[in-house]
């Protein structure tokens, strides 16, 4: 079944103490869509303007990423730069510039409304209530957010998790939607904002999946080196959706293998700037990843 | 088979915001001994003032754990106070008082030289070392350290690393020695150090092993709820090698699970002061949980 992905579609400037990677394709829908695109057919909703390189749609293109829901619009991309510290943990932003994504209201072409599969990849709750407004009964709704949303938005993002069937966040932001430090604890509150299924992602440290069948502790793959992590949790969503949209049965019996093929996905890309190391994998290496992390977990 | 575990005896008064626990029994000896002794015989190389409380003496024998090379000397018990932010992750010590640790010389009884498993628990690598140089061919050797040492005794600690089969510390210990930010970098750069085996302790993220047979990714069980951290990483390591030293078969077969136990009975430590968890805990209890991390990371 196939994937319907909203979210920012983006040129990231990336800095890092060793380069400079201007214009790179980023954002969170292009991360996920991409991702999810190893497993079967995705459909993008996002905005581009008038300057977006050819090379990115082509891009899209060879991974059959269906572009029906992508607009072009005049004006510029969406335009963020940031610039990493050595140890690549800590970032700033450079450099924010909406461009067409200002005013960008998703409009979902016909056959995209029927998607069982949505991913509400990060953009603003509004823009993803708007999509949902659309959709004609989708079987699985999954949301993505960040701090910003958290802050600026937070009354949209309580009612979207009404909306959800599951709620992906990282832990800094899960510690700011409930005040809690301890993570099984904050799990427990989420579930109460909605959502049936809740995943934490904690970066190096994998991920905590909370569901009708209680915690799953997923893994991260073993890096020894982390290139540019930008777009690594749009990725490991992404993943996972395209994984659960491949699968025959039912949600429970393959969220968990679903998130650590997402894990893979992202442990990709954070081995190159933006998309360019991901976009070299085959589904093999993905496989064979999963692989290695059965037996790095095996006891 | 036996293991022999040498470390800290100490009291410990631990405050947090809502309680004051007075002269607990702790040090990393004691975790450590208890911790070790659900799997089979303990021996405790250690010492204590003449103020210790036979309470303490008594609970060590409800763990049949040998005390004979347990010195009490005239002067008092080694007494840490320490204190716990709410949030129980951030601690500051109020107080250390060596008293007759200041001059403590562990020296072996005949029977306790010949032990096959040895634990270095956290102590000064000076007695770590002058441990070893009495045990007669032991079968492994695992070290655990903190922080203190490598600021005051690198020297020595270093040298130790060089005698050991396993060395086991935490992740920002690992940073220190290192100076390599991710983990399995620093992994790598440890083995050069010496240990064929490193184990590298997350907290509430896990462990890594890394080995002959590669990497192991190690959970944490999943608690709601920490009352007390202190002595979960003693508890960790004792656990562990109380597993291995009870088991049949290669270090290699063993040291996965060896961690899992470590792992939880780390958390039964986690969830009461001092020891006063961990010393109710059963071995039944300890399965289950065993049991129940199987499942948790199971895809």
């Amino acid at each position: 079944m196939s994937v319907l992905v909203v979210g920012s579609t983006a040129l990231d400037s990336i800095k890092t103490p060793k380069s400079e990677n201007p214009r790179l394709l980023g954002g969170s829908a292009s991360h996920a869509a991409v991702a999810a695109s190893f497993f079967g057919p995705v459909k993008l909703v996002g905005v581009v303007g008038q300057d977006f390189p050819k090379r990115y749609i082509e891009l899209y293109g060879r991974h059959k990423i269906d572009l029906e829901g992508l607009q072009i619009l005049p004006g510029k991309t969406f335009h963020w730069s940031g610039e990493y510290e050595a140890n690549m943990n800590n970032r700033r932003t450079l450099l924010t510039e909406l461009g067409v994504f200002e005013t960008f209201s998703p409009a979902l072409p016909l056959p995209y409304q029927k998607s069982p599969f949505v991913l509400l990849a990060n953009i603003a709750p509004s823009l993803q209530h708007h999509v949902l407004d659309q959709m004609v009964r989708p079987k699985f709704v999954a949301a993505d957010t960040m701090d910003l949303w958290l802050n600026i938005a937070l009354n949209d993002l309580l009612k979207l998790l009404k909306r959800l069937d599951a709620f992906v966040l990282n832990d800094s932001e899960a510690h700011q939607l409930t005040k809690e430090d301890n993570v099984f604890a904050a799990l427990k509150k989420l579930h109460k904002l909605g959502p049936k299924y809740v995943v934490i992602k904690k970066g190096s440290h994998g991920s905590i999946l909370s569901g009708p069948r209680g915690f799953f502790i997923c893994p991260a793959y073993p890096l020894h080196k982390v290139v540019d992590p930008t777009g690594a949790g749009d990725s490991f969503v992404g993943g996972m959706m395209g994984y659960l949209a491949a699968r025959r049965g039912s949600i429970e019996d393959n969220i968990r293998r679903a998130m650590v093929y997402g894990s893979v996905v992202a442990s990709f890309c954070c081995e190159g700037f933006g998309l360019l190391r991901t976009t070299k994998v085959t589904r093999a290496q993905i496989e064979r990843r999963v692989k290695e992390l059965e037996a790095l977990t095996a006891f």
